[in-house]
This record gives structure tokens, sequence and C-alpha cells, in this order.
């Protein structure tokens, strides 16, 4: 049995990871997610082992300590991760699973599981970035601002990643991702097993 | 200007390299070829920087001590070789460029230009290679045989390639092709000018 892929989609806020990572899901479906644990509560709706895994600060620094995950960050004071053991279960079983994930958490997974496809979802020009920001029109100029540095600091870590996608038109820059995923299913170090049990034939 | 790819389609005979080739270039038709160098006459309608070059033997022998092939190779005393001027030139003006060649060629060009990206056709079995080979019927027992074994030294050479796919419906197999070649152009390294261009914006 082949072990399944673990593709990491990420990129700088503006990107366009996150459409991107579901238009890849709705092309193939048959691509898992993980469900990450966290030490927030709960919100209305979310249930246990669908949406997180929910557990106390103390279970998650046990977690942390046993080095049960393949990555984990903090944001306002509350803790999410990727528990290691359903992931590689599912990539085990043949399954491929994918991730939408910062640059951060990125780093963590290829640096345990060096095996993983990493991706990096790249606006087509950095004015574009900013225009895309600015359309949310969430944000205070300030806040622009320090967004826009913070992507500009993240989008020069791209030398980190396996691939590059740029996002000029979401649905060529999911297709790109389909190739990319059905392309490294083909790479020689993951077909080893399948040509020697060719070879091994009379 | 971001430079084209040179890929190269291998595999031993009977895999079926020579129709994926084709279906790719049907699938791709802006892929380039390369055009041969050979010492052999031309034949009938064979036309000179069509077909081949045809060079006398001397000539030939000039090319090699200059350096001037990306590979050669000879088949009944006649020289067959890959000139790398003209193969250079498509590349560095953008334009992939794609051989169907021998294990043998296959190594040469990788050795001289490792970006190459190599991909080797397989059977889905041996037995299938045997059935494909037999069912040329222009084999005697004993040519199969020797094919055969070479078939199966070639096929453990394997470990030379950048991927590996496997011919058990010549349309997926050539869909493999492309998403390998849509893939590679998102390669990282192959980017990088392109990030750094995005990178200088203000």
């Amino acid at each position: 049995m082949k072990n399944g892929l673990l593709i990491v989609i990420s990129g700088p806020s503006g990107a366009g990871k996150g459409t991107i990572y579901n238009k890849v899901l709705d092309k193939m479906p048959e691509i898992r997610k993980s469900i990450s644990v966290t030490t927030r509560k709960p919100r209305a709706g979310e249930k246990e082992g669908v949406h997180y895994y929910f557990r106390t600060e103390e279970e998650y620094q046990r977690m942390i300590a046993c080095g049960e995950f393949l990555e984990t960050a903090s944001v306002y004071n509350h803790h999410y991760g990727t528990p290691k053991a359903p992931v590689f279960q599912m990539l085990e079983a043949g399954d491929d699973v994918m991730f939408e994930i910062d640059n951060y958490g990125s780093r963590q997974i290829k640096r345990k599981y060096p095996e993983a496809v990493t991706i990096y979802v790249m606006p087509p020009s950095f004015e574009i970035l900013k225009e895309r920001l600015t359309a949310r029109g969430t944000e205070s100029e300030d806040s622009l601002k320090t967004r826009l540095g913070n992507s500009r600091r993240e989008l020069s870590e791209y030398g980190n990643f396996d691939y590059i996608v740029f996002n000029d038109d979401a649905d060529v820059a999911a297709e790109e991702v389909v190739s990319i995923i059905n392309a490294e299913k083909c790479r020689m170090s993951r077909n080893e097993q399948e040509v020697k049990r060719l070879l091994a034939e009379k």
C-alpha cells in the first residue's frame, strides 16, 4: 500500500490560499482534512472530533511534551495544533491529507515530515495583494500597513517551499495545485515498491 | 524570461513510450521537438534540417570532439546525436523541448543538463510487456527472449529517473505526463526570478 501525500497549502494573507484550498478539495473530494486540537472553548454548534478536539491547557501541554503534534501555534492566548497520530493513520491508509496553514506551521510540518509537499500561493503582484487586502474594507489604515508588512516578510520566505503557485486566476491556480498533487504521486521515490514488485515477476 | 523545460520520456521497449510521447504532443502542441544529427544517408523524402541534420563521419567526429552533443548513440554503424545548440536556444527562448529516448541517452542528457525532467514509462506488469512484444508478431522466439532480457535490464535502471508513469491506459499515462510538466513549471527554483521581481515592488 502506497502512503498518501501530505500536502501543505500556504501563502501570505491576501494571496488567496483559502480559496484555492477549497477549490482543490472540490476537484479532489477524496483528499482528507486534519482536525486540530485546541484549548479554546467550543462555540455554538462545534462538535468534538468534527470541528476540533477540545482539550484543557494541561492536556495540551502534556501533548506538546510528548511530541504528539505535527505543528502547534498560539492565537490570542489559545493553542491550536495538529495531532500527528490521526494524520499519519490517514497517510498510512493511502489517503492524501491537505493542510491550509501559515508559513510557521508549514515549516514545522516539513521539519517533522520532510516528504510533505509544500505549496506557496503568491499574489501575482504586490499591488494586487494591497488591493485585495484593502477591498476587505475591514482594516484601519494602520492595521492594513501592519498586514502588508507581514505579507512582505512572509513572501520573502518563499524559498522554504517546494512549489510556487501564482494566484492570478483562482481556477487556474487550483488546477496547478491538482497537477502538482498528481505529479508528486508519480515521483520515482514514491513508486519504488511497485517497480520492485514488477521486477520480481518471472 | 523563464527557461523552457527539457523533458525526457524514456522506457523499455514495449512500455509504450512512443505512444505516450505522441499523445502528450497532441495535448501540448507548443512543445518543441529536437532534430538529430546523423551520419546515415537521407532516405527518400527526408529533408536536411527537417527530419535530420545529415553529416559526414568526419564532421560528426569533430562535433563529438568539440562537445557539441547533448547525447549520442550508434545504431548499425551509423551515429545519431542531439546537438546542444538548437536545444539550448529553444530552452532560452522559453520553449519546452521534449525527447523520446532510451535509458542511455536519458542518462547522458541528465548528466549534461541536470535540470532535465526525466520520466520513465513502465509497463503495468512484466506479463503485459511480454504480451505487447509478442503481439507485434515480428519477432522470432530468440529475438523476443533477447528483447525481454534487455527490457528487464533497462527496467532495473528506473532509479535514474525523476518520475515513473505506469502505462496501463495510454491516455491516463499521457495525462500524468502533462501534470508532471505543469507541476515542474511551478517548482520553487524555477520561479525565483518572478518572486524577486514581486518582492522588489514598492
